[in-house]
């Protein structure tokens, strides 16, 4: 399979590269036990999570200028906690911040560092994540994701799916849109991005909402590639 | 010596980690050859080089919205050419468009990769040049200098040495300015960037401008480090 022309795989980076399920879960456990919460790690992810895209959807909407991830995350917190059952209002901030940063210690998913080494070796690999610059910088550092740039929301200033952020991406890389695939596990990121005229490539993470995962299971739509993994994609792309 | 507290080291990159001069007479050559010129490739390098920083004092002034340096050298170009002898009006515009991508295949000094490879293990590096994103994204590519981001002029939208270039650099790696270090081989970017609370590390390029070099041979302030070049700013902040 080939997709002629193509100089850069952009990639979704939350649940496609790292599960943040697992990793948000780990972070958090300790917290909850200190403060005497008996929740499930994993549910609290989820509510911490579920608060995503309706922070998201304020700045889209155009009802508060853009800002990055971490302070909407930050902000998303004190609600998550109260739903698990956590008094926020009894927690320094400076703890609170420090919960925030569990973001920035996400762990990859086992093929992830091998298949971008490979796709590096071919094409420019780049997050074009929702997540800011720092946030992508820490995870990457720690998990040894070998980015060729951190591109995403932050640098072209708009959230996926708008059209500005495909757009701009493609542009500061000085490419045309058709010269840059976007890699997710989630149909809507794609669906958005050919819409743009991107290509697309796919891979389902069938445990990013954990056992019970019901969406994104398999390829809604005839997608450019569509791969088991990132080494998959790799083998794929070079066939 | 020591930068205590510094987590990420940020580099201008013409001139500091690569030799414009000597990559841009290398890559105008045939070109001149071919248009019947028989002006000095390096006197070119140094004609195109010469209009950088007057075109960006017009974004910095506000005199026009911010726009990519690749935009600036384009324009540039012609200006350049003339004053060698060549009229760029009788060659097509695409040949001038693939002449301008020079700038994207600057070659590294020698200490360059392995004293970037050797710092980032201990520290977070990334080009704050005035260079855009894909500009700094194909000279890394192709010379293998080993960026966690590529920050600077566009993520910024700001071009050094207005003070925003270096703080919202600090700011979109969630650091403070104190954390960083600017590290360059010119002293007046060291001075902005002190001016905004960075760290400065200093190393000379004695041969950028080529053999007559009358400016930046040494360190004209006591910057937190000086260095020989790359591999020995390593060393120092090792030790």
């Amino acid at each position: 399979m080939s997709i002629s022309g193509v100089k850069a795989l952009v990639f979704d980076v939350f649940g496609t590269v790292v599960d943040w399920r697992t990793s948000i879960a780990r972070e958090a456990a300790p917290f909850l036990a200190r403060h005497g919460s008996a929740a499930d790690p994993a549910v609290f992810a989820d509510a911490w999570r579920a608060r995503y895209q309706p922070a998201m959807e304020a700045v889209r909407a155009g009802a508060r200028p853009f800002v990055r991830l971490d302070v909407l995350h930050r902000e998303n917190l004190e609600d998550a906690l109260r739903e698990v059952g956590v008094d926020p209002a009894g927690i320094p901030g400076d703890e609170l911040d420090r919960l925030n940063l569990a973001w920035h210690r996400l762990d990859p998913w086992p093929d992830a560092v091998e298949g971008l080494t490979r796709l590096k070796r071919r094409f420019v690999v780049a997050p074009l994540s929702n997540g800011n610059i720092g946030m992508m910088v820490d995870i990457a550092k720690r998990a040894g994701l070998p980015w060729d740039a951190v591109l995403g929301a932050e640098v072209a200033q708009a959230y996926k799916p708008l059209p500005e952020a495909y757009l701009r991406t493609a542009e500061v890389l000085g490419l045309e849109p058709g010269e840059v695939c976007m890699c997710a596990a989630h149909n809507e990121d794609l669906a958005a991005a050919q819409a743009c005229g991107l290509r697309t490539a796919f891979f389902a993470r069938p445990t990013e909402h954990g056992p019970d995962q019901t969406t994104d299971l398999h390829a809604e739509q005839d997608w450019d590639v569509i791969a088991d993994d990132l080494i998959d994609l790799d083998r794929r792309l070079d066939a």
